[in-house]
């Protein structure tokens, strides 16, 4: 009898285990189609080492609370199968055939849709019937076709509510202490994360007072007259900058200093590269935060859009699968902005591998330096609700699952 | 008829205002004694411009919202009273005067207390009736003689959550990418922010694996060897550092490239340098954080415990006020632990100004890089209950007060 295998790829968000819920309980309501579903422990490295987690031991109560577990329960990994070595594609079938894996559910980014699209083409090619279906999830939200990916408004909310508190604080100081406030969030290629701390503007006096994005070159000069020119009017500067933000010639905003000690260039730190130039430029006093791993993980503060979106395209996939679809993803759907409504649609994987979505123009200010009505109006809706973990002794619950391993039956890889 | 004065000072935190609202709640009440509450624009630099903000034309309703609003409503400032400079003290005399204020609360920490002291002192020289009541408040926790600081709990609750989320997604990665996440949080002098992160620690393999406090000097060498063997057994390393830690000559953990261009040496980035010993000497893939002013901000974790205390600690100064008392500060004591209980008194102010409380020696592991279980008793009632703000649209509500100046009588100054 068939069984499915879910896995987890890349980096991981507060809500990629609703989506891992999502798929084990509508495969669990459908236990006459599908027998066994497992977890692979630490994503495709775990199917490569045959790395199988019965999921069936699981405690149901444990299991819920994967809603309010950020990070990923089964462990994810950011290993790529080689497309030129066919080697790993034919360890991935192994394993597949030797525990009966007929469902296939990748939760990752584009990167893994990828992944899910090569292994659903290569297992065709060598007449292996499996059902390999994607599920979104990315706090980038730079995945194609969906109208946002699962993760990325959580992290949008809590970059958003973070940049607002932070500015509270620095405009009860201003008077006399920091003057500039620069807050560094991920962001590699897109601008997504940091556009969406926009939404707490209302007026031009609001933070954020300057958002850099990759999308648009930093021009040092005129970020220093945006500077000079926000204290001046309004006491304070909050800047929200991706880490991604690079000069005109495409480099990274890094002095050779930044370099670490085997001279790889090291993303993270572009908050402090920017605060020195204001304070050699400028002479203002600066401070910096850099949100790192906190804005992808910060369950606490969670959008219920987020979660409950990210629990539906887990179920969505399985129910995909069973009506016979085959790599695809399913997707989100904006069916109406006021009041916000969405719905689930499917696209196929050869359409979103290797896309990637960046912030559009018209979501940009003319001046590079903040976001446009247009998206407010896309963010605002994702960022709704707060999906609350419960706590126990001040400190949220997560759930502790036993991760019974699954019998080895391949010899060991490579 | 007498008047009061309210002003914040310092660095400010996630519920010093709901501080505020105690004391003006209560001077509301009090209306036979006290006719008008005002607030200081921007701590005691207000006052000395004689920039005062007149409560009574606040509507009721949005100073209710100073419960759920981060940051000094009214300003705060780092300006300290020049104790060798008489000119300052009487131009708060001359504006006490001119504006018949006779109770002057002051919300800050041991600096702050230490200007209350001084400044009930030369009053009483000059024999102007005022009576000056301090209000604790330092995420530092350092204050004497209070069994804790409010804004602190909220600091060790929010600091505590994210490095268990953080751990959560670095726990699930590091199979393939980062083995080591610092997480760099406040504490120049104490490390009792940083080591309340300890608190999520229930098994020795649990986060964070390693706190590194001003209290210990820094040995590099053990602090590797720590380390790497935390990542062989557990897999991965979260280590919270306090921005204030320090080699054992008593020098901050920074290279000279740390340094300023002015030559300063900038604290904030102790995470990067550790992070960058990780990699040289261990070859670790590695992230860092840097919270700087989110932690004391952020008012969506605050405890309700913390946000209790702030605001009876606020009432509590406007009660010893009008039973007659002077130059004292009204403090939390613990009168039971399990359950947690706690009671207000008063400590003068003289036994506070200037007092640095550090954490106590058995609050620390005998290797230096965890907590006790005298400290985790002590921290978890601390940090109990979710004082969740009101959301507009995905995001907290804060108050809009009209911050209405009353008519200045004095001449400009200095």
């Amino acid at each position: 009898m068939a069984n499915a295998l879910y896995a987890q790829s890349g980096g991981v968000t507060a809500v990629i285990n609703a989506s891992a819920l999502g798929v084990i309980e509508s495969a669990n309501i459908h236990f006459d189609k599908i027998n066994k579903i497992y977890a692979a422990s630490n994503g495709i490295s775990g199917i490569l080492r045959e790395e199988l987690l019965d999921l069936s031991a699981e405690d149901p109560q444990e299991l819920q609370k994967l809603m309010h577990t950020p990070g990923g329960a089964f462990g994810s990994c950011r290993y790529k199968l080689k497309p030129d070595n066919q080697n790993d594609f034919l360890r991935v079938l192994e394993v597949f055939k030797a525990h009966d894996i007929r469902y296939f559910f990748y939760n990752g980014g584009g990167d893994s849709q990828d992944t899910s699209h090569k292994i659903a083409q290569f297992c065709q090619q060598q007449a292996y019937p499996v059902t390999c279906i994607g599920v979104p999830k990315t706090i980038d939200n730079d995945l194609p076709l969906t109208d946002n990916s699962p993760g990325f408004a959580s992290t949008a909310k809590y970059v958003a509510v973070s940049a607002l508190e932070a500015s509270l604080d620095v405009q009860s100081m201003c008077d006399s202490s920091t003057k500039v406030f620069i807050m560094e969030v991920m962001g590699r290629h897109t601008g997504w994360i940091a556009a969406a701390s926009g939404v707490i503007k209302e007026k031009p006096e609001d933070p954020p007072h300057i958002i850099l994005l990759p999308e648009r070159p930093l021009d040092t000069e005129k970020l220093l007259t945006k500077i000079s020119e926000t204290v001046q009017q309004v006491g304070f500067c909050t800047i929200v900058v991706s880490e991604g933000v690079r000069h005109k010639d495409g480099t990274h905003i890094l002095t050779a200093k930044s370099r670490d000690d085997f001279g790889h260039a090291q993303l993270g730190g572009v908050a402090m590269s920017i605060a020195k130039i204001v304070q050699a430029k400028l002479g203002l006093k600066y401070h910096w935060a850099v949100l790192d791993y906190l804005q992808r993980s910060a369950r606490h503060l969670a959008s219920q859009v987020d979660l409950d979106q990210a629990y539906a395209l887990g179920k969505a996939a399985v129910e995909f699968a069973l009506a016979g679809e085959n790599a695809i993803m399913p997707i989100i759907i904006r069916t109406s902005n006021t009041p916000y409504q969405w719905a689930i649609d499917k696209a196929p994987l050869a359409q979103i591998a290797n896309q990637e979505k960046s912030l559009p123009d018209d979501f940009i200010s003319e001046d590079g330096f903040s976001i446009t009505t247009k998206a407010k109006d896309y963010f605002l809706p994702l960022i709704h609700g707060e999906a609350y973990p419960p706590y126990h002794n001040g400190i949220p619950v997560s759930a502790k699952l036993k991760k019974v391993p699954v019998n080895k039956r391949c010899n060991s890889y490579p």
